[in-house]
């Protein structure tokens, strides 16, 4: 089987363990406050690439972790995401009104469920991580996973990448100063979907963690670089979100700031640094080198 | 010493120590990004009863623990709270523009920080319990802490709480209704305040703290009852938030179903099954107990 075709099974048989993973953990549609059950269950399933998901999978895999003791993290990390996509698509944030090709959660619902659905998918991801009942390692190891996401959607990671984000529209941005934003925006996140595979492993292999780690870093800035250039190039119906909106709402950019053709270089040589950062790992860590890949060649 | 005087001594000491507790384990105004540490500082310093802080820590003389020990959870409980306020006063919630007598987040800074603000200090609050350095406590204890910090301030508590809140306005609901919603809204996180108390004695008296779970259960209705009798009865100045605000909203409350003194009636029975379930403590649980009075006496 090609590469190709491989990673095309993989993301499909992750795609479809992660909305187990997550649906499992979801509080029931029928259970009380409904509307808030249904906005959270709207906004968190049937959709999205998963790609918090897949990498904490494929790190599983990468390290011969079972995966059953993944699917708490890669759910905990995904209902982070989740909640700030619907949080980040408000009217007073980005103002989106379609997401994954869907109308946005408070176009569905409205502003004030919209709000608290995103709200109680924060609380479900750290409850998840202290609770879930398939995560079978010890404390400390959850302790860390949960230090672990509290930073990267904290004001340091992704919620603070937010509000620098917000502050620039309309500003010009640097090269360091833009990529400050996005490393806590996205990078922060997808460093943390890779960091709970390894604080999943008993006992921890620290300098393989620290590779997957440097992986992890690269191929977060890699995604946003290539979300900036998608953002330039493609069309509303493949995003599945309003295209040019950043650009519309003069945000600074990788395209504005290098060209379109330096942000392509540069997302190439980031996952050139990222597959170099797996050297010393074999076949297991294949799914990676693909996702990484993936990650500059896709179209939405 | 009467024990008004040792309460407000109490209260004062505990406010200073709460404020410091916060200040300390909240990011500097002057560290990136500025303008949103800045909006979570502002709303979470300077002001309030702070009475999930004194409960955690009148909790903790209870059971003859060290303070240093409840700082941690005391500001967890706080940050969640905090957050909840930013949230529940922005437009598309309760639309308020004054709270603890200063403008809210939203009007201070505006709504974008404000959303992020409050998202922040979601997070900020579970890194608290993952990570603070003074909380030294076994891991297990400081799981089951996140735990019931997720759990009470999620959608089947505090989260779920203001869900039900909104669906109510302009509605009726019946008495039971009524209280399965403040028992998630404000009862929730109430609870959670002295359980993180008890969660933090090594080793752990079961016996003791199902009782003063008791005691959290009563003090946390009739907080709620005192909040809706206050509405009726208080002005804004003394409120230091909008009053008759409730009432305006057509929203629920206890004055309107049970009548103004059958409302004072309710919170005094609440009270007396408080102290009822400090029955086994002896003075070591005075604060508590001068807490429940406070609680429905108060005049804001």
């Amino acid at each position: 089987m090609n590469p190709e075709n491989a990673l095309q099974d993989f993301m499909r048989a992750c795609q479809t363990r992660a909305e187990a993973a997550l649906d499992a953990r979801l509080p029931a549609a029928t259970r009380m406050p409904e509307r808030l059950h249904q906005a959270m269950r709207y906004s968190a399933l049937g959709g999205g690439k998963r790609l918090r998901p897949l990498l904490t999978y494929a790190t599983g895999i990468a390290l011969d972790l079972p995966l059953d003791l993944l699917d708490g993290p890669a759910a905990a990390v995904e209902f982070i995401h989740v909640y700030s996509l619907i949080h980040d698509d408000l009217p007073a944030m980005d103002d989106d009104a379609l997401r994954r090709g869907k109308p946005t959660c408070h176009v569905a619902f409205d502003e004030a469920t919209a709000i608290l659905a995103g709200d109680g998918l924060q609380a479900l991801a750290f409850h998840v991580l202290a609770h879930d009942p398939n995560l079978q390692v010890p404390a400390e190891n959850r302790l860390a996973m949960i230090e672990t996401l509290a930073s990267a959607s904290g004001s340091y990671g992704m919620v603070g990448g937010q509000a620098i984000d917000l502050d620039a529209v309309g500003t010009t941005l640097d090269l360091p100063s833009l990529e400050n934003m996005h490393i806590r925006k996205t990078g922060a996140l997808i460093r943390a979907s890779v960091k709970l595979a390894t604080l999943a492993q008993v006992p921890h292999d620290k300098a393989a963690a620290d590779k997957l780690d440097h992986y992890a870093k690269c191929i977060g800035l890699a995604f946003q670089i290539k979300d900036d250039i998608l953002d330039e190039e493609s069309d509303t119906q493949t995003l599945g979100k309003t295209q040019g909106k950043d650009r519309d709402h003069n945000k600074p950019n990788y395209p504005a700031l290098l060209g379109l053709n330096g942000a392509k270089e540069k997302a190439q040589e980031l996952h050139e640094e990222a597959l170099a950062s797996l050297a010393g790992f074999g076949a297991e860590a294949d799914l990676l080198r693909a996702l990484s890949l993936f990650i500059i060649e896709r179209r939405n």
